[in-house]
C-alpha cells in the first residue's frame, strides 16, 4: 500500500508503506472511503512545528470496516464509520465527562492520508453511520465530522453559544468556517466571521454569517466593539491559535463572555494579569469530537447541514502533495482525497 | 479625620487626612462600622507592587449612612449598608450580565481603613441590611461579604463547584478558606483545602473541608490524583496569585475541569501550548461582589455562615499598621479594625 509521508518542510511523498494489520484486540481496519489534509498539517508543512524523520500524516478519516479484532464488538466488517483524530475507550471517566480526547488510553492518529488505517480501541472510537452505507455524496460530509466539523463544533460549544448569541469567529480556515455553522446550529442571532478572502467570505455567509470584519488586530476589535454596541461578544471561537488571534479574540469578549480555542496554539503567551482584567472564560484543547459524532452524523444523514462545502478541491490520494501545497498558498480551504 | 496611608515597603501610617465629602449626587459617606486589612494590600506593603507616592489604603467596609447626594435613592442616612471593594452603577450591560466588577462606571476603593468614606455610585454599590440596623456581633461577618467572602463565593461559583462536586482550595488566606466555605454552601461533597498552617487547618475544617494536603508544588499535585482516584478535582479555586499556585491548580484539575483564578497574578504567565493540553476551563478576575451581595447578607443575617470567624486579630483603627505587620508575618489570618 502507498500512503502519505512528510520529509520536511514543503516536502510531502506518496510511498510504499506497510499495510494496516490487526496489532491488538480491540483494534479495526478500515479501508478509507475519503480523506484529507488538516489545517493543523500545515505547520509542520511549512516548518513551524519540528518532526523527526519521514513522518506519516494524515487523522481524518471515514470508511468500511475491512476486519475487526477479537475484542471489537460495536462494529463489524462492512459497515460504514466515522473516528475521531483522538482514539477514545468512551468508557474512561474523562471520556464519562465528555472529554474523550483525554481519554486514558488516548492516541492520536497520524496515518489516515493512505486507503487503509488501523484504529485503536475501535468500539469507543468509531460510530457507525445508521440505517447501513450512505450515498457517496454524503461522504465529504461525513467525513468533515471527523475532525474539521466536531472542532469547529466544540469551539461554538465551548465557547457557550445559545441562542440568542452574538458570536464572533477568528479565523477563515475550515474549522473557522464550520464553527460559524455550529453557532448557526445552536441558535446564535449575530454571527461576526473575520476574513478578508472573498470565497471563504461566501462560505460563512452560506453557512450563517451575519457580518464579516475585514480588519484585524486593534482595528478588528474596535470594529466588533462597534457591531455590539461598545459591549463586546458573548463567545468569541478562536480558530487560528496564534498570539495575534488569541489577542484578538480575548479583546473582542465581554467581561463574562466565553472566549474557545481549539487550533494547536503556537507561541501563544497570556500573563496572567492582562487575562484577568478581561473576565472572560476561557476553554479549549484538542476538540472532543467523540462526543458530538452520533449528533453531527445524524445531522448529515438528515441533510440539514452540509459540512462538506469546505472541501473546496477535490484530488485523487496519490496527488496529496498538490492539496498540501493548494491549502499552504490559500488556493484551497481543504482538500478531499479519494483513495 | 485620621486614615491609612502606605508611605512604601512596611511603612504603613494613621494620619491626617481630609474629611470625606459628597462629590457627585451619585455619592454617599458613611462612617465606618468596622474595616480590615486585605491579602492584597500586602503585595504593595512587601513591595512586591510599586506604589507612586504615599498612597491612602483600604477597599472592605460597612457601616451607617452619613450623607447621600441628591440622586441617591436606595440608601438614606441612618441605613446600614455594605459595598463591593469596586463601585457599579448596577445598570450598565457588564453589570447586568453580572460582572459589576467591569461596570462601565467601575472605581476601585482606595481609602476605607478610616473612619469614613466616600462610595460614589451609592445606588448600585451599596446594599442595606433588611430589617434595620444588624445587631454588633455582626458586623465582622457583613463586613466578610464585601471582599473576602465575596471574593471566596466568586472564585466557588467560577470554578462551577455543584452539589456532589470534588473541590480543591489552593491558598490558605482568609480568600480561601472563605472558598472552602462557599464551597460547602454550594453542596460540594469533598472539599481538599491546600495548608501547611494548624490554624487556618483548623479553620478550613469547620468551614467544610473534608481533606487537608499539607503537599505543595509536584507532590501537592500527586496528592490530589491519589484523593481523586487518579482523576483529577471537579473544580479548583486558585486563592494565591501566583505561577506557583496557578500551575499547580491547573494540574489538580481534571480534563474538562473548571479552574477559577481571583487573586490578582502576579508573575503568572500562562502557554497556550499547556494550557491547551490540559482541557481545563479557566475563569476568573475581580470579583463581581456585588452580584452576590443580597444573598451572602442574608446567609449571614440568617446565621447560616460566619465568615467573620477569619478575624482572628482585632484592632483598633489607629493600630492598623499592626494589623499589616501581623498578616504579614502570617501570625494573623485577617486583622479587623474598629474606628
Amino acid at each position: 500500500m502507498k500512503g502519505t509521508v512528510l520529509y520536511g518542510p514543503g516536502d510531502v511523498r506518496f510511498e510504499e508503506r506497510p499495510e494496516p494489520k490487526i496489532a491488538l484486540p480491540t483494534d479495526a481496519v478500515i479501508r478509507m472511503a475519503v480523506t484529507c489534509v488538516c489545517g493543523s498539517d500545515l505547520w509542520p508543512y511549512r516548518g513551524l512545528q519540528p518532526i523527526n524523520g519521514p513522518t506519516p500524516m494524515g487523522h481524518e478519516y471515514c470508511g468500511f470496516v475491512e476486519e475487526v479484532g477479537s475484542a471489537v464488538k460495536s462494529v463489524k466488517p462492512g459497515d460504514f464509520v466515522v473516528g475521531s483524530f483522538a482514539t477514545s475507550d468512551n468508557t474512561c471517566p474523562h471520556c464519562q465527562y465528555g472529554y474523550q480526547s483525554s481519554c486514558v488510553g488516548r492516541e492520536f492518529m497520524s496515518t489516515a492520508q493512505a486507503p487503509y488505517l488501523r484504529v485503536p480501541l475501535a468500539d469507543g472510537t468509531l460510530v457507525k453511520t445508521p440505517d447501513g452505507v450512505p450515498s457517496d455524496d454524503l461522504f465529504p460530509s461525513l467525513l468533515a465530522t471527523s475532525d474539521v466539523l466536531g472542532t469547529g463544533w466544540f469551539a461554538a460549544d465551548a465557547a457557550n453559544v445559545k441562542p440568542g448569541s452574538t458570536v464572533v469567529v477568528v479565523g477563515d480556515g475550515a474549522v473557522g468556517l464550520l464553527g460559524v455553522l455550529s453557532a448557526k446550529q445552536m441558535g446564535a442571532e449575530r454571527i461576526v466571521a473575520m476574513s478578508r478572502h472573498e470565497a471563504r467570505q461566501n462560505l460563512a455567509r452560506e453557512f450563517g454569517a451575519t457580518d464579516i470584519v475585514t480588519e484585524r488586530g486593534a482595528e478588528g476589535v474596535t470594529r466588533i466593539k462597534e457591531i455590539t454596541k461598545g459591549i463586546g461578544a458573548d463567545s468569541v471561537l478562536e480558530c487560528v491559535g496564534t498570539s495575534e488571534s488569541m489577542a484578538q479574540a480575548i479583546e473582542a469578549t465581554r467581561p463574562g463572555g466565553f472566549v474557545s480555542y481549539v487550533g494547536v496554539p503556537h507561541g501563544v503567551e497570556l500573563k496572567g494579569e492582562d487575562l484577568f482584567g478581561t473576565h472572560v472564560h476561557l476553554h479549549g484543547g484538542p476538540a472532543p469530537v467523540r462526543r458530538f459524532l452520533p449528533e453531527l452524523i445524524s445531522l448529515v444523514m438528515n441533510k440539514k447541514i452540509n459540512p462538506g462545502r469546505v472541501f473546496d478541491l477535490v484530488l485523487p490520494l496519490e496527488q496529496v502533495a498538490d492539496g498540501y501545497r493548494a491549502m499552504d498558498e490559500r488556493r484551497a480551504i481543504k482538500a478531499l482525497l479519494r483513495p
